[in-house]
Parts: C-alpha cells; sequence; structure tokens
C-alpha cells in the first residue's frame, strides 16, 4: 500500500476560534494529500497533564507512521524547546513541558530531538502562536517522510513527570484522585488494577470508596448493570477505575470533580465506620 | 473512479475527550485511505431518540457505498445485538436499541444482520467502549469492502420503535411535540405537511399554534421575514413544522424545549380564546 | 503532484446539529475525493463581522486552489445574492452580506460573480438550509475543476463593511474596542502596530490602555514573561494588540468582552490621572 500520511492534533485552542483551522491550512500546505485526525482540541486551557492524558489514551490506535502534533503551551514563545519524540511506531511533535510524560511511560524505545532547524518552521515566528508557526509545519515535513534526525539534536534532559499515583493511607486504606470527568460525567480516577488487584475480579473482596458525599461497595462490568440512582465502580476503558452510574452523572451525584480525593478502604475495615 | 472509503461517526461521545479519537485511530488502522467525518458527537447522552433524528437527518446526502457507525449506547456491555443495516445504498453499524428507527422508516429495502463475527473486533473488547472495539473495526472492514454477509446472520426481531407523532386531542385540535432544539434556538416540532396540510402553502387556513408562552398565527417561508421580536412558524430543513424566530433564539422568547407541548388549533376554533 | 481537492467551512452551525454532516455529505457526493476542513463552526449566530473574521485569520494558510465555503447567513431565502468571490490563489462562496469583507481587504485582486446557475444547487432548494442545498454543492463543484465563469456574472456591487477601527478621542488618545475573546479568555482589540506604533517595539513611549476595570501599562512578548495576575498587552498570532494574562482569561480578570471600549492614551500624558 502506498504511504498515506496521517497527522493528529491534540490542543487546548478549542473550536470557537480559527486555530485549529489555521494549523491545518499550514500542514495541507505542506502536504496535500494528507489526513489530518482531531483526537481533541478541548484539553483543559494550559493544563499539561490533561494533555498527556488525552494523547496517551489515543496515539496507539493509529496507524504505524502517524505523526502526533501536541499542543498544550502555556510556555509558548520563552526558551522551552519544541521536540520531536519518535518511538518505534509513531512521530510526536510537542513543547517540551512534560506533555509527553504518560507516552513516554508507555513507550519502552523513544528518542527525544530538540527541534532547532528553522528552516522547517512558518516564517516568521510569531511568539504567542506556535502551533501554526512550529508544530504544525515540522508535524507535516514528517509526514512528508523527512528524516527525524534532519530537525535537530538527540537530548536526555527533556522534562517528563509522573502521573499522580495511589498512596497507602494507612492500613488497608489508599488514597487516590480523580483524573479528570469525562463527557458522560464519569470520575476517571487513576486507579489500575495493577495498583489494587482486590478491587476487581476474582481477587474481588469487600471494599468501601468514599468519593465526594458517596459511599461506593460495588462495582459492575457494564454500566447497564447499575441501578437507577446507584453509583458503582467501573473498570473503564482506559484501564482506569472509574466511578460511574447508569444513565446518569456520577459527578453531579457524588458533588465530586477533577481532583477531588478518592479513599479506599479494604478487606474488613471497610465494614466499619469511616 | 475508484472506490474512495468513507465512514461517518455520530455519537454521544462529545468532543471533550479522546473517545472519538481513539475510534478514528482504529478504523484508519485498517483502512488508512478512508475518508471519516463526523456528523454529530453531541448526540444528548444516552438518548437513542436524539440519535436516530441526527443519523435520520444526514445520512442520505452521502455518496452511495458511505459507511454510517452510529453509537449511541446506554446498553453497552450487556446482552444488547450490535447491528449491521445494509439498504441500497449505505450500511449502518450500532447497537440495537432503536437508534436506526428513523433510518428503518425511510428506507424502503434493508436488511439487518446481527454481528457475531468477534474476528473483526479489536480484542480484548472492553465492556464500556464498543464504539472503539466493535462498531468502529466493524465499520472500517465494511469501508474495505469485506461483504455484509460476513459479519453475521441476518436477523428480523431487530429493535425499532415509531418516533412520536401528532395527535388528535378534540375538534380540530393537535398535540404535537418539539422534537429538539437546534443551535440556533430554534424548536423542531415533529409536524410535517403530510400531518396538517392546512397549515402551509396554498392550502393553507387560519391557525392557532401555541407552544411554551407564545401563540403563534404566523408562518414565513424565511427567517429574516419575521418582525424583530415575532414568534413564527417556518417549514423547516428537516422538514418539520420549526418554531422560530428572526435572528433570535425562539427556545428563549418561548421559554419552550425538547420535549414541550405544541399545540395547534385550526380553523374557525382558532380565532376563539383556548 | 496530481490535483488534490480540499474544501474549507466556515459557519455559524455549530456542531450540535446534523447541519455540517449534511453539508458534507453534499460535497462528497460531488466530489467523493475531497478533503473537508473545519475552519470553524462556532461563529456567533447571525454575527456577519465575526464570520468575517474568522474566515480573514484561516484561508491564507491554505494551499493555492482552496475552495473557501463561508455561510453566516442570516438573509437565507431573501432576495440577498449567493457570490463567488474568486482571488489569485482562492475561491470563497458565501452570501453576499459582507461576510467576506475582510477577505476583500486583504485579497488586491478578486472577482465576484453572483451564483445565479441553478443547476449547480441541489434540488429542491429549501428557504431555510442554502449552505446544504447552494454553497455546499457549489464550493464541491469548484472543487471539482468547474470554471468559475460557469456560476454567474461577474457583478461590482457586493456588499462590503469596514472592520471598526480605532479612532482619535482627544489629544493623544485613542478608542479601540474588544473584536472578540478568543478560548483562552484574551481580549483580541482592533488595534495594529500600524495604527499605534508608539505601543510596539522600539518605538514603544510611555502608555495607559484602560479595558474594562483594568489600566494596562506594559507590553510583553510572550504570555509566560506576565506575573501571575498580571494583565497586559501582547501583539497577538491575529496581528493584533491582545489584551491578555499569563495561564488565566484576561476577559474575566478585566470584566471586559466582545464589544467593549479599549481606551489608549498615550506619551506623558498617560501618566496623569485619566
Amino acid at each position: 500500500m502506498a504511504h498515506h500520511p496521517i497527522v493528529t492534533l491534540t490542543t487546548d485552542f478549542g473550536l470557537n476560534d480559527h486555530f485549529v483551522g489555521a494549523m491545518k491550512g499550514v500542514i495541507l500546505d505542506i502536504v496535500p494529500e494528507c489526513e489530518i485526525v482531531d483526537i481533541s482540541h478541548a484539553v483543559q486551557a494550559f493544563d499539561v497533564l490533561d494533555g498527556a492524558i488525552a494523547i496517551s489514551q489515543a496515539y496507539s490506535y493509529f496507524p504505524t507512521g502517524t505523526v502526533h502534533v501536541v499542543v498544550v503551551d502555556p510556555g509558548v514563545g520563552t526558551t522551552r524547546r519544541p521536540i520531536l519524540a519518535s518511538s518505534d511506531g509513531y512521530h510526536f511533535v510537542a513543547p517540551d513541558n512534560g506533555v509527553l510524560s504518560l507516552v513516554y511511560a508507555k513507550e519502552e524505545r523513544i528518542h527525544v530531538r530538540h527541534i532547532t532547524s528553522e528552516h522547517y518552521f512558518r516564517q516568521p515566528v510569531s511568539s504567542t502562536f506556535h502551533g501554526r508557526d512550529v508544530f504544525a509545519p515540522v508535524g507535516a515535513y514528517l509526514a512528508k517522510m523527512v528524516d527525524s534526525h534532519k530537525f535537530g539534536e538527540e537530548i536526555e534532559d527533556y522534562v517528563k513527570f509522573a502521573a499522580p499515583r495511589p498512596k497507602p493511607a494507612g492500613e488497608n486504606k489508599i488514597r487516590a484522585v480523580v483524573l479528570k470527568v469525562d463527557r458522560f460525567g464519569n470520575l476517571i480516577t487513576n486507579v489500575t488494577p495493577a495498583d489494587i488487584p482486590a478491587l476487581f475480579g476474582e481477587k474481588a473482596g469487600s471494599f468501601k470508596i468514599t468519593v465526594g458525599n458517596k459511599e461506593i461497595t460495588s462495582i459492575h462490568s457494564a454500566f447497564a448493570e447499575g441501578e437507577p440512582g446507584e453509583v458503582f465502580g467501573i473498570l473503564g476503558s482506559m484501564g482506569y477505575l472509574e466511578i460511574v452510574a447508569n444513565r446518569a452523572a456520577a459527578a453531579q451525584l457524588t458533588g465530586a470533580g477533577k481532583g477531588s480525593e478518592v479513599s479506599i478502604v479494604l478487606g474488613a475495615a471497610a465494614g466499619k465506620g469511616a
């Protein structure tokens, strides 16, 4: 099959302005046969972790060779570096502020370059919109099969943060957090089955999860298994424990939201008063 | 002309998360040369009728051979079946919950199959995101020209509901309903010219339509024919009577919304007090 | 390289309904290999100036030959004309209500035609949705390389308005306006460096800008140069003075919004009380 270039976009630009349209124009002007796919433009403004979650949850479904452009860039116009990270399957173009941290965590082999070859930029480069002037054109030239080593030297000191992980908080007690709230009002926590096997599947024991003003004592495997008004847990499609409800928004039912604490008590202690 | 595969997406996933991006990645991984078109991702959450309206209003404008993937799926992970409905011109991939009902009503010849060939699914299949794991890949293989009969056996007992229709409510009185409110605040009712010819065109007589706190006594043929502040009727582009205003939101002016009652009195009775 | 047709869409239709999907279906039915790119569908409803800003800020980044379809059309169904404007590089299809005014201002050579060749329309033409029935199919036939002169006669009396410009308001005082608020809450004013050189770069002198409840006395070149809570000016990527904050919404901090007055005092007077 002939090479079919695909570029994805993940930004906090929203869809209310011309920003995304301008980026797409720049890309198509360089590689007109490119298919441009939006992953999300609704990353919370300036929220690098939220952007890191979005790209890390979507990139791996795309065909090998896809170029992922990620722009959540509160440091635009400063000395923060533009980078190109290349794994075995994908290229990622982004500011060096940690927005690729969760990609680094999933990809065993990755090479990160500081993009310095300014002849691939759109000139003049503005100080406020590198999505249009730097990241879009670099992504387009990558889609056009320009070799990654032509964009700059490899670096090792790129910015990388760890996602917040659940923490022990006393005997049989764990403190976790709501990473994000999705469109349906599901609360996506940072708890994976590897973190707390006792919550899931055949190994499940008794437990009590407190989120907002609700105590959750059951985990189901499908949304429709919940009773009307019941708030319960589910192992969601992102690989995390989600606090959800059947045809209703758990965020509303619990009063919890992004950043809310999730308190988990396991075993016999779960039966006692908190 | 060479085969150019087109897949459309209609979901209640919104655009704030990575869900739609992940579905597109799955599709492009199977059929990279595919053009993916969003019909809407703003179907009201869990609202099967709203999804049925969206797909039924858009599908027929696409070229023959287009594959329409429709995911409004509150029963995901339960025993509700995934189905493939094929008309003379299109394939539709959806959960069997009635979301294709208004398509069935428009297409004379349609064959519906229960999708059981799991080797076309993305493995492992999650229990909460069949948009990514079932419907997107099946749509992609259809776009890749896999024969529809390979996906499963034909069924006759698929779920189908009737859209709400206007009902007689006494002499010369009809009770209708607001099906949806569009972006401009126009109230789309479920009244067609075939239902009440006396409202439209040359056959129009006197009438009075009550919606929310307004009485409507005129039907215009263009938005700009309305006086400032006037609420009036129009035969809209969806084929339904719409209650609208000129450069203003009728939903706001009437206090009515989705599901609001629309009361229509025809003829001499329209002149009298309600 | 082979001809690769690109059509962009700029509308006030929003993404909550099937409208944009229907337009895309119509285009693909005529030219299936077309790449359709959304510039924005969030133009403020009925707001021709807002649409004019959106298209004028994005069109020039696209490759030569791109067809730009612009539909902000409160006069749909009346006698307002559909037009085709052709510059050296692009075609624009739109209602003749001034929505292309800022394009006319940027393009030296432009030919405007009244589209009268109804055989290029989708029949029957509705009176409320010319996006689907007139502008989309005309755009598609243009993308299919139908000659522009086939769509109708050239006209000179097309509607054109001037964008609001900053005005002198006493000695060393200028009154400007907020043209729009972007996704980040940045206030985009109508002031360019050509209007007031004394605000920017090496020629910058002392000044005081009043917007909402804030006085601004500094202009930075990057968002991240602002102190927490500071409201300041920046020369934005649209070519206008923007009133912004670092990782915060200036609209909120100033209490100002679209249409708000921007008062600028230059030189020694800036130091005195207002």
